[in-house]
């Protein structure tokens, strides 16, 4: 039994929100407000719903009318994750290009972790009822979440899956607390983050020839001085070494360093027919 | 993501029944219906229903048409649990008797090692919308089971703790099976979250303005059609969607486009003694 703090979990919880896109139906709203709650979670983002207000939303959310108040309404799914750190698309179906792609309880425990480390702000986003999320929306996210379902029969609905999420957060969060109020209480993560890639990871090995052409590249450009590099080469692997890349990214951004250093030392040239504009410099920032 | 076998783990779930006691509302039994199915359970038993049949079941149900058939109509509790080895009484507030009391969780795996290990048939019972199982019907459990809800605002319904509870059974289920296919199982994959990090990541706002860049750049190294750029963008938003820059790296990479952008564009040029120091060109390191 659980006997830990109910406001620190809601703390906790405060900073994963719920967004719905194009929903249809008021009653999958109420529903959700009322997982929601009932699981201790507070701030859904609407982007451009189909029918709101509604009175169903109000009869569905029984009791967790203090959090209609509180419901965004924005008018683009741009809009309502561009404050997150971490944005996760649900997702029933496979892909064209497969994503990082984790089952509900891992991806609770990511979140949390995030949350609660970090005061990372977490998004989860679902789609419509009949066509979930678009290739593009799901393109935003950095982790596509999937529930396991019977493969015979999985049709879940917008509602249910939100309580299935609600309810993996609450019990990730949970853990959390109840870890830090008992730190001898042993650490329930599951390792079970697996993912399911279409191409191999690259080895280490193949890294390890990855980082030579990354900074001989930047020294050629001058971005790095070879001869006082500073921490830039720590941090390249820091930053390449925590993606794990698979074997088509892997050529992928050789083949940009090759480009590279074949246009600075004039063994490539532009075409003549130039049609890309590069004349306005993008500041980073 | 789960790759079990489908046909195994709805084997294993056919061991647990969920039993409704003296349910008011149809659409209840159809949402638990298609609860159940979705998780792979499909044996359910009504004890004395109040509205049965009625055409709102098989709306709600959508497509588990076939667990409707094999719905088993009782008189009394007793007949519902009588062949059953373990029974778990579903109870959102504790009794004048305490009783072992175990979480969703812990619960559904006690259910699938009972099923596993001793082909136990296993009965989760639920009790009224209004008010739950009595006393009496609580007695005749070996568990309580309870959902951990926010305990200010502690009101699944009983489709919602249905769906949780079938999710739980599910996931418990996958678990067995998975162990016995692969025994060594589990691969560990990007292990980002047990590092403390030393500067903020990044948001996804900023992120948005990040592929624009590496998209301009590499179009004008003519390293990607702007025209027909194929899958290029949406590999990079996957490779850089999952790997969290933080603030430093990400003016570290836009560092390194811009440099390409005005080495490509003639703005930059390399400078003649390559033995100068140029720490002055090394904005980030």
């Amino acid at each position: 039994m659980s006997q830990v703090d109910n406001a620190v979990v809601s703390a906790h919880l405060s900073h994963v929100r719920i967004v719905m896109v194009n929903t249809t139906l008021p009653a999958n709203i109420g529903s959700a407000l009322r997982a929601m709650k009932t699981m201790g979670l507070s701030k859904l983002v609407l982007v451009a719903p189909k029918t709101y207000p509604h009175p169903d939303i109000n009869a569905l959310a029984a009791g967790a009318v203090d959090l209609i108040e509180q419901i965004e309404i924005v008018a683009t799914l741009e809009d309502a994750i561009k404050d997150c750190h971490l944005v996760f698309g649900t997702s029933a179906r496979s892909r064209t290009i497969p994503w990082p792609l984790l089952d509900a309880r891992p991806a609770a425990e990511k979140s949390m972790q995030a949350v609660v480390k970090d005061q990372q702000e977490i998004a989860i986003v679902f789609g419509r009822e009949d066509r979930g999320l678009t290739n593009e929306e799901l393109a935003m996210a950095n982790y596509h979440v999937t529930i396991p379902v019977n493969t015979d029969y999985g049709v879940l609905n917008v509602a249910q899956a939100i309580q299935v999420i609600c309810y993996e957060m609450r019990m990730a969060a949970m853990a959390f607390v109840e870890q830090k109020e008992n730190p001898e209480a042993s650490m329930p993560v599951t390792e079970t983050e697996s993912m399911h890639w279409d191409e191999p990871l690259v080895t280490h090995e193949q890294m390890e020839q990855f980082y030579p052409h990354i900074e001989k590249m930047l020294a050629e450009i001058e971005f790095m001085d070879p001869k006082n590099p500073r921490l830039l080469p720590l941090r390249l692997r820091r930053l390449f070494g925590r993606i794990q890349l698979d074997r088509m990214e892997y050529h992928l951004l050789r083949g940009i360093f090759t480009r590279v250093q074949a246009m600075n030392n004039g063994t490539w040239k532009k075409s003549v027919d130039k049609t890309t504009d590069s004349s306005e410099d993008q500041p980073h920032a």
